[in-house]
């Protein structure tokens, strides 16, 4: 039944040999990687505008310039990044960048940043189209939280269902917002040289006054602003953890793809930047109306068709912008679990080729947070811009440390040339998303960003605790060199309640082991019952010796074990074999109707060292079990 | 754990040989036994009352002929049922006497009445007491149910310390009740003869016109009323089911036992009766105040300590006529288990020696009794007449029956006319109880009797179906003449992932087994994995074959079921034995970090027939496993 409702979500399983099939080409890899970098851009320049209008008018005019910084940052990050996906083509992003070039403790930090971010991405993505769909239809504002979960649940789906399916299904919305963006700035530009630009919906709010300006106050709101600006960055590593999804030649297709972004970032954010200062547009703190909001509506006109349809593509891309976080996490933990930080089955492609637990795991872990946090996207917003720069700054270090080993490698003058060029990008964007993982830190932290790096710290013990397990277990279990080694003698003990089929299939299947010593067991809860086993027992002529245990207390199994505790230390060289039959129950209420305590019995004798379980089981209700009855049989007695 | 807090709650287990030290003396067999009539007689006469009123006055000067005709009614049953005691001393009241004179239908019909009937009991009587607690503390009304439910778990906890211990628990408030009662009546006396006794709370109110009197309405009235006062002999049969409880010579004790309740029935019956005509109590529909509270108020004065007294008494022996199920229901489930037409596990005795799994079962049948009706008191009072009188009914008529075989052996002449005056007790009895049975039925039918007797329905085809099913069973797995016959060869599987010490294990034994045919079987999931098994393997130098299956799926049930139908399809006459190791885990949190494959594995192959299925346990953090790297071992290859 439940493989039905399975079959009919997920579609029919795929075979292991058409994981070819799944890889993505170019253009679908962009709604499938880049969809949360493209909607942060939408809302990047927003938050610039809001941090600098704390100085006043005289602030706001440093808008263009904090957008460039921006702008030159993400050239710079993209640059990197490159470079990451030609040197790792096996994909894994900060993680395996850091572990091969920091350390072990280096890697779990960018690891445990990274998994915290992507659930974030998802909380943060899905609640913020879910906010600007309930400010559009206030009916559904009670009901936000159910809202967003089921968005959260859709995206599981898609995803489940296949990379290039989820691609396919949401590279619509994708390049619908693009190009949405592009004939907003088109018609933007011709209507502003025209004269026909009215200016932004709050570009009369009066701001604060401009407080004292110079010195320190300015620098640091200048660097506020530009840490906030630097939310268009997300999501830019999440390619260089897939290069694996790309199809071949997959570093070269990753790169340019990245590349492209890149391009489409720096163009929708510049002009989304240029014409929310030309028409004077204004942040407000709760968000509504935001900066682009008012762009269209100036743009495209306030209540116009093409002003409702940007409303909507907009909800769409920051609903999808989780996207990005589905297919970075599963991939990453695949890799975590293969390295053996995270429990191995994160490591196992599902019917569908794809990383399932993952998929599975991230979105029970996102709709918590949006559960526990009641879809409130003020305190979720200020969490997760940690976990990327956290991972952008070791990244980059790592690859710094990268090029320099292969600097010693000796290489020729020209390549020498490539690779410092190369080195001193990395380290130039090392240095300044440094400074940015400090600035955020240090603004960010009273919002309750400490509870992102509370969240980061369990993650790293958490990840180093399962691997140190792993790693304990495969030595303890590691063979050594001695041969296969046979047991000194087995002693195999049936435990019979009666004379039934199953208690003679037992029996007959112990004897046809040839073991060492064999003998009967039984407990004697009833009188009677014992008396009338012994009797059927020599009216059956059976050779096997019946012993019967005493059962005071009408406890099946303390008896038992103190029989085999008997007999190991009788011979501590046996191993002890105990034959269990058993009913097998098709219908559920068989089960109530038969005693359960051959399930006890064996879960406490697996906990036995010296002992091994054999079930034989008898099926009730299959009319042919072959063995036993018929007359194609050896018989012996 | 849970064992800990199992010993606090119930006590040390009791061995088997203890049983006899269980056993009840008279004294503590009335609170154990007999609450519940005697809880009965204290609400019979209101019952009475309540239904004469609609008859005006004239109807209610008939209260005393009504009294009169339940008290001769409770005579004869209590003598029916000493018969039943002395014929019949294992125990097992109607069903037993139905079974053996009436045929499996009768018995069925009695047992699933009185197994209705204890729930009922239980629920109405708790529920009754609860009513009583909270119009005296309204405050505690709205936690009716919760309070219900709780003294359900407090009964049976005193029961599931043992028989005695209920015995002892409740003998205070049981005697204590009769006590007062016999005390209200000297009281009453007195000051009846001294002139001082006022009437009661609700003799002036006025009651409805005397109607059309005679004939047909006069004659249904009366009957009504006497079926209504038939409450008081609710509880009668329990002793009967519980002989094996009492002491040596059992029947005897038990059948004094029944007299001397049916005595003390009687006299507080008579004498609750003619006070409540001396001083004109009326009953309410609703129950208050209730006619005995209203004889108590007389008596002891209104507001006096004793009074309260009283009124505590009484509720408590209303809690506690829910005993006499507690202690009637485990042994008849007891039985029932025992013939097969209830699960067996209802047949053993627990730790102290009681059915434990009766009393679990009944506690939980009458909280959700409570719960479902949310302790809406008379919803439920109308449900458990038609059970006691059913099993009446049947039980006499079956004693008949019993009679008339035994005046078939040929007794001598002063025998006979002892068995015949037997017989006409019993027959008198089953007659009056099966017209009582017919008035019950007609009416209290549209007050939702049909609800228990749609209960008892399905409780007769549900023991019938369940007597079947163990009957087929039997059938099926009783062993025929042939002797024990071997399998024709034993193919054994040993199911490797990795190569390390469990697997080592696993084919160790495998080989010591000495099958016909021996090869370690592993699954392709991830090639990486099995070319490094290969290796391993050949490093080794396990002379064991490998043999690998291709899982194109990654799915590992499939390839190995389609691998094990081949070998049962080429070789019909061998048992296919599956080696499995697996890791035994203590701390649940490594459940999460090794894969389960090995239990769904496990338990697809109990399913499929021919197979039997080997646990080779590995437990993970013990350091002494013994066998397998001891030196003590023989060695081979």
């Amino acid at each position: 039944m439940f493989e039905v409702v399975k079959r009919l979500l997920v579609g029919r399983p795929l075979r292991s040999a058409r994981l070819g099939e799944t890889l993505l080409p170019k253009r679908l890899a962009l709604p499938v990687f880049c969809s949360d970098p493209i909607s942060s851009v939408a809302y990047a320049t927003e938050q610039i505008v809001l941090a600098l209008a704390a100085g006043g008018v005289a602030a706001l005019r440093l808008t263009p310039w904090v957008g460039v910084a921006v702008a030159a940052l993400l050239i710079v990050v993209v640059t990197s990044y490159r470079q990451t996906c030609y040197a790792y083509p096996n994909g894994g992003g900060a993680f395996v960048v850091s572990r091969d070039n920091l350390g072990e403790s280096a890697a779990l930090v960018a690891a445990s940043a990274l998994l915290v971010d992507y659930v974030m991405t998802v909380a943060v993505s899905i609640v913020s189209g879910v906010v600007a769909i309930t400010s559009a239809l206030r009916s559904l504002a009670p009901h936000a939280v159910a809202l967003s979960v089921a968005f959260v649940l859709v995206l599981a789906l898609a995803n489940l269902r296949g990379t290039k399916e989820s691609g396919r299904v949401f590279a619509v919305p994708t390049y619908g917002f693009i190009g949405l963006t592009l004939l907003m700035f088109l018609i933007g530009a011709i209507r502003g040289l025209g004269g026909t630009l009215p200016p932004a919906e709050t570009a009369a709010q009066p701001l604060p006054p401009t407080t004292a300006f110079g010195g320190i106050f300015t620098l640091l709101l200048l660097l506020r602003a530009f840490a906030s600006g630097c939310t268009a960055l997300t999501g830019v590593e999440a390619i260089s953890n897939g290069v694996p999804a790309f199809r071949k030649p997959k570093s070269r297709n990753a790169a340019l793809t990245l590349s492209a972004m890149g391009a489409i970032a720096i163009v929708m954010f510049g002009g989304i930047t240029a014409l929310a200062v030309t028409l004077h547009a204004h942040a407000n703190p709760d968000g509504n109306p935001s900066v682009i909001s008012q762009i269209a509506g100036s743009v495209f006109g306030a209540g116009s068709p093409l002003f409702y349809l940007y409303q909507a593509a907009t909800a769409a891309i920051l609903v999808l912008a989780a996207n990005t976080a589905f297919n970075g996490f599963p991939v990453l933990a695949s890799i975590l679990g293969r390295n053996r930080y995270l429990p191995r089955q994160l490591h196992n492609r599902g019917d569908r080729l794809v990383f399932s637990n993952g998929i599975l795991l991230l979105a029970a872990a996102a709709a918590a947070l949006i559960i526990g946090f009641d879809a409130n996207i003020d305190k979720l917003i200020q969490l997760y811009i940690l976990g990327v720069f956290t991972s952008f700054t070791l990244s980059q270090f790592g690859m710094v440390k990268h090029w320099h080993r292969e600097l010693a490698t000796g290489p020729d003058p020209r390549q020498r040339r490539r690779i410092r060029r190369a080195q001193a990008t990395n380290l130039v964007g090392a240095l300044v998303t440094a400074v940015v993982l400090v600035v955020v830190f240090a603004t960010k932290i009273e919002h309750g960003a400490w509870l992102a790096v509370a969240a980061m710290i369990v993650l790293f013990f958490l990840m180093r605790a399962i691997n140190r397990y792993y790693a304990r277990v495969s030595a303890e279990v590691a063979p050594d060199q001695t041969p296969l080694t046979l047991p000194a003698s087995v002693h195999a003990v049936v435990l019979i309640s009666r004379l039934h089929k199953p208690a003679l299939r037992a029996l007959a299947f112990a004897k046809a082991t040839r073991p060492d010593v064999l003998e009967a067991l039984t407990l004697a809860t009833d009188d009677e019952e014992t008396r009338e086993l012994r009797r059927t027992w020599e009216q059956h002529e059976i050779t096997v010796p019946l012993k019967v245990l005493e059962a005071p207390y009408r406890d099946l199994l303390r008896p038992l074990l103190d029989y085999i505790r008997r007999l190991r230390r009788d011979q501590p060289r046996a191993v002890i074999a105990v034959y269990i039959p058993e009913y097998v129950t098709t219908r559920w209420w068989q089960t109530l109707l038969h005693n359960q305590s051959a399930l006890r019995i064996k879960a406490r004798l697996l906990f036995t060292p010296g002992v091994i379980v054999i079930n034989v089981p008898y099926q009730l209700g299959v009319a042919s079990q072959g063995w036993l009855g018929n007359d194609q049989l050896r018989t012996t007695r």
